[in-house]
């Protein structure tokens, strides 16, 4: 096992990773910029370096300075966390050629999952369901229409060069594919100067839910089971839940089957999150599969009761996995209360905490690096702390959401605890029955 | 199911059962003395109505006051919670007379309990396994003999007026007990003027291990497992945890299914726990029964996924139960945190909190009615938190204790946080063999 861990990473997740390494009797080192001084990282971990001034590329995204920190403190690995050098694969290479282990992918599989389209061929090659379509651009309407026939209507017509919803076209029938064609391209030409399209599947009523997956240096994954990401504001993840509540057994199966082919596919090593959108008929394709920790694993602790940083490092230290697949045993999710303004469009909103009350009782798990009287720095991600809560049921778990969303009293700035609190109280929502569009038609002017 | 519910405590307590309530969507009527007023349950309660002064004798134990409360707040139900009124016969039979629902045991079942003698018998008929020994006084040493050697040696012999050890000898063989009778009965004379003695079989090694129970209107009762509450100084539980660590398959089964038969043979109604000591061959005895919600009872709803609470309200509503027992999923152990200086005898440390954090993350659960700027007031119990932890295993459960204990911070008083820290690095504590004579031989001059 590792003796001493650097943490390349600020905020909750470096205070999460802290945690894990100090109920495993590992060291820690933390790393600051001059803005985070007095962030809770830094006190909790046992060594903390300086590695420069507030800009993230000036530190958290300096790989020399983060190096000497490591050197100069002998750390014979370094935890990422997500976000920042994460999933930078020369960061991992670096790391390599000081002899000090990188927690978390191999440059190569950064890489190879980094490139959307490298990540797309490898997928299919293994057998992993992905969002069909045309091979690149199409040469004609009736090269549209044949593929279009082959993976079935509805498809979507693209811009190649497209961006903001211009130059796309929903076609339900070979019907409509004409003017589809002929109204995307013109727009795609207006709007880019380069009306080149191609196609895939629509994917009616999408849900983004996502396989947990480890793997070890044998090449042996297993999966813990799904979260439900689609509650979402500009792909920006706000609340995730497990069990997803459209999953079935059978789809779980079939989900978790592929995550693992996608992870034995690549030889995957370490803790990775392989992300699929799944349409109203419980089909669905690969979308990305991220190498590192996600924000809302805890989510997934909670209902496995596995510590998943934990899971990282033995898997990093050479430690080989069970092979065994886990299951939700219980309803767990993740609001995430962001120092933003959701009236104002989720405008960030820094400043100093002059009260602070977290919530407790039963079921309640808090992951935070705030305090009274702490300052938040406008210079990276708003998110200021993970509210957790699980139950029996997911009915259990919304009211005792709204409850422990009730305690929670953050004062000196404004966060997005009144969304949550709406959103609890949402009918959609209740239901279950929500598609990644949620956000879109979501009234935030009443909060 | 009840629309208001008025709790008639004060603490953590108070808020704990505020917190169901609110995930129940029932209403909350708090009451408070005075010193009281800025207390959380007083904020977090729908209603709040003060019932006196600081003294307990003039607010929390004064039932006319409590009664009225109840009255203008048209609560149609009362929970206890425990301490105070919990136990009190007459105060259950008062709510039954003014049609208001008493969350707790009858008037019957209160005084069957309530008196040591009585329960005893009681629990004896049921065939729940009960301390044997002499039916009151011993005639002569021939008598007390032949009741040894049927009880199986080795036995205690006690002073009937005694106390404080006095007048008690424990006696190992037949050959030894004429000695210890002349010495006891001289002792015993000397010290109360009084020389009767009794005789019980001597526990060797005791532990005390309670079981959780439920039972319904219908007379059915299920059992939750059982929690080892053995580290206690002077009867006051400090540390408790499930599962014990001298469990058994086998032990359990036969410990609930005696718990059972004690609810049952009673028509036990509600929550409450048989309380036994497991003696180094496993043998068990009846000690008592807590007809109420126990201080500890967070450790089996962290194990078991249930909400005690909940459950008691949902009995006391004429919900029936299920009938099954339940078994521990995970290990829990809660550390109770009071305001009390360890090195000078738990004296108890009340005053202003000037800084407050409470620790986060997976597995950490509090139970605190406290905040930064509250005034501990110097009236009641000393108990301001209760840091509850979860994991897979009991030394993870021990080694995230820790790391818990580190991360609180409570500033302007003593507490008795540094008690448990030396306690997580204790080699016997951590061994799981102790005794509940463990905290005599502790050395708390250190801390």
């Amino acid at each position: 096992m590792f003796k001493k861990i650097l943490i390349a990473n600020r905020g909750e997740i470096a205070l999460r990773i802290i945690r894990t390494c100090k109920e495993m009797g590992v060291e820690t080192v933390a790393v600051y910029s001059t803005v985070d001084k007095d962030s809770l990282h830094v006190r909790f971990a046992d060594e903390a370096v300086c590695i420069g001034p507030p800009p993230s590329n000036l530190s958290y995204l300096n790989i020399p300075h983060i190096m000497s920190a490591a050197e100069i403190t002998n750390a014979d690995a370094i935890h990422p966390g997500y976000g920042f050098l994460a999933e930078n694969a020369e960061f991992s290479r670096v790391c390599h050629e000081h002899g000090i282990k990188f927690i978390g992918a191999s440059p190569k599989m950064i890489n190879l999952m980094g490139d959307k389209a490298t990540a797309k061929d490898t997928m299919k090659k293994a057998g992993v369901p992905t969002i069909p379509g045309s091979d690149g651009l199409l040469d004609s309407i009736e090269e549209g229409i044949k593929i279009a026939k082959k993976i079935k209507y509805p498809v979507i017509l693209k811009a190649t060069a497209g961006g903001g919803g211009k130059g796309m076209r929903i076609v339900k029938s070979d019907k409509e594919f004409k003017k589809a064609w002929d109204d995307a391209k013109m727009e795609a030409g207006a709007a880019f100067g380069n009306d080149g399209l191609y196609l895939e599947k629509f994917i009616e009523e999408p849900r983004h839910v996502e396989i947990q997956v480890v793997g070890d240096k044998k090449g042996k994954a297993c999966h813990l089971s799904e979260r439900d990401c689609s509650i979402q504001r500009r792909h920006q993840k706000l609340v995730e839940e497990t069990p997803s509540p459209i999953m079935t057994k059978k789809l779980r199966d079939e989900m978790g089957a592929a995550a693992i082919k996608a992870a034995e596919a690549i030889k995957y090593e370490g803790a990775g999150t392989v992300e699929f959108l799944v349409d109203k008929n419980k089909d669905f394709y690969f979308m990305e599969m991220n190498t590192r920790i996600q924000v809302e694993h805890p989510i997934t602790e909670q209902v496995t009761a596995f510590d998943l940083i934990k899971e990282q490092i033995k898997v990093a230290a050479g430690i080989e996995i069970s092979g065994k697949n886990y299951f939700p045993l219980l309803y767990s999710m993740e609001c995430r209360i962001n120092a933003e303004d959701p009236v104002n469009g989720f405008r960030p909103s820094p400043g100093k905490i002059t009260n602070l009350h977290l919530p407790g009782g039963q079921g309640v798990r808090v992951d935070s690096h705030v305090y009274a009287g702490y300052s938040i720095p406008p210079n990276y991600d708003s998110m200021i702390a993970k509210l957790i809560v699980s139950a029996q049921s997911r009915e259990e778990v919304i009211v005792r959401m709204k409850r422990a969303l009730e305690e929670f009293v953050i004062e000196g700035i404004k966060t997005t605890i009144p969304f949550h609190l709406k959103l609890m109280d949402d009918n959609e929502f209740n239901s279950g029955k929500f598609t990644t569009a949620f956000m879109d038609s979501f009234d935030l002017n009443d909060l």
